[in-house]
């Protein structure tokens, strides 16, 4: 069978670990929910109409998890007065919504969690200044919520998820781009928030500098490799479950890792293939078996798999300065199964 | 001739009293322009590249103005320790900055100040992306320079811009809105963030409440009259300096106060012609001339800038708090020749 055969029984691992992780951030998860639906109040009705289209239709909540995570992992017992990171996490839920409904105008997509996209169902201008919305609202957020470290942290992620998203529209349908410069990219529009909701429940739990620091590179050492399965996973053939379509981003031309590599490794002629079906964006019909072809001859699941683990291993290592809890746990077995979301 | 007619030299009036401003905020200008540019800086040059385009290519600086001429009218003898305003100046000028770029998305202009928008130059795509790092930008520079209490006044004011948006999108080419539904939307659109570029001038002053909250109703009042100013100049014979077609809010159907009134004024064979011309943008060669006849006939041009005249009577009054100084003295004839820049 090989690299493009995904197990049933171990895409249901992440999810296993996912449904257990809620159940040990429960409490968190139902306080963090209860902010998200009163910050989505507007006067205006269209807002919250879209806002609750999008946030509360079924996302993993895995920013806000990590957030309540990571203040756990670091404070076990809690005070009452242990409540802003909650503020904090669904500030982050928000920039993540904001990002989504201008990332679905941006790539015109169409559908996402198997669900039509806002900017199907109320076209691209509600989107657009919905978005505008969600990230005032997660502004208010933090402001109300952060201290000055946490503000800088919080707007410095931003820049980062802004420049991430205009660096890979620079680089549109290009497959020559370099591994690194993808690297920023993904960094930018994926890990740099996985990171920013770590270290939101860190500080907030007023732990050690060491640890706040094992917690922001946890975050984006899992965020890239959360990412690069992604990418591997829409050249796999059962991606059915995610609600997502095998192949979309092949069909959109988007440049991913598989192809990156599959570009550096091709002959002439495959380069040629590439230039034609990405760059040109001419593909057809048996095109995305044809690229499916090449990428397997040069190994580039595998290779993309193989990156992926690399920073999977030091998110996992730099979870050894703390001490084994069952929080500790369930974020180790959440990055292996994060991987083995694929093949 | 009639209220159609403005008159050149007064128009001048506006110009120079804005000249004189700059002049007196001269040092603090440069400042804010220097911060600025530096802020415009990224790795991806994309980003350099359209955000110069647009906040280099000959803005009034109107809010970052009154942020300085409302610390000096506070306070006319500066420590060396006075500078956080001109960052916080600076932040509102890029939030201004990011609403324009989303705006011409939304609206899908062509032109702004006489020259090409950045989406037509860039497409939307890109306009959406460097709007949020503009947004994000200015929230940086907040977060560096601003208290809790800016904090606080910056990111609603971020929703109340977000939802003056959405309202206006709501609704849309419907000439039915009432006239505070209206005033709702060009509070969002253009009042709050003169207020708030206002109270940010203020409050880094370390004046008296009394004072924070005069220089607050200043901003809110005199973006209401200007914005009404704006929306009568659109139906005047003579906007040509102003680098706007006049015409374009009635050719995009755009609903303004004096459609508003114009509408509830008709008979019901006017409102047929305006559910036409402006519901469903069906408009005929001479469709413009007609409504400005219309307009004429229920004195709607007139009775827009009456309403502009109350806003920026309020304004005026609320400077009753400041001794007269050179600065107080600016603002009041930068409001009454704001008036006048029709008719």
């Amino acid at each position: 069978m090989g690299q493009l055969v995904q197990l049933q029984k171990n895409n249901k691992d992440f999810d296993y670990y996912l449904t257990l992780l809620k159940k040990l951030c429960n409490n968190d998860l139902q306080s963090i929910n209860s902010i998200i639906i009163e910050k989505l109040d507007s006067n205006v009705p269209l807002i919250q109409e879209i806002a609750s289209h999008l946030i509360l239709s079924g996302g993993k909540r895995l920013r806000p998890l990590l957030t309540s995570c990571c203040f756990k992992i670091c404070k076990q017992k809690l005070n009452h007065n242990d409540k802003d990171y909650l503020g904090l996490a669904a500030a982050v839920e928000f920039i993540h919504a904001a990002t989504l409904l201008h990332d679905d105008v941006v790539d015109k997509s169409k559908k996402r969690r198997g669900s039509p996209t806002a900017n199907e169902i109320w076209g691209n201008k509600t989107s657009v200044l919905v978005g505008d919305f969600l990230f005032s609202r997660a502004f208010q957020l933090m402001t109300k919520y952060g201290n000055q470290e946490m503000l800088k942290i919080l707007s410095d992620t931003s820049v980062t998820i802004s420049e991430g998203e205009i660096l890979e529209l620079s680089n549109d349908k290009d497959p020559t781009i370099s591994e690194n410069t993808y690297f920023e990219v993904i960094n930018g529009k994926t890990a740099s928030l996985f990171s920013a909701a770590c270290q939101m429940g860190a500080i907030s739990s007023k732990t050690t500098n060491e640890k706040i620091d094992a917690l922001k590179y946890f975050g984006t050492n899992f965020g890239m490799s959360f990412q690069l399965i992604d990418d591997a996973i829409d050249y796999s053939s059962s991606s059915f479950d995610l609600g997502k379509n095998i192949g979309d981003d092949f069909k959109e031309g988007k440049v991913t890792l598989p192809i990156i590599l599959a570009y550096l490794r091709s002959n002439n002629s495959e380069k040629k293939f590439w230039k034609k079906t990405i760059q040109d964006l001419k593909q057809d019909n048996n095109d995305f078996e044809n690229a499916i072809e090449i990428i397997k001859k040069y190994n580039c699941i595998d290779d993309t798999i193989e990156r992926a683990r690399h920073f999977a291993n030091i998110a996992k290592d730099s979870l050894g300065v703390f001490e084994n809890n069952e929080f500790k746990k369930i974020l180790l077995n959440i990055i292996d199964s994060g991987l083995e979301r694929i093949k």
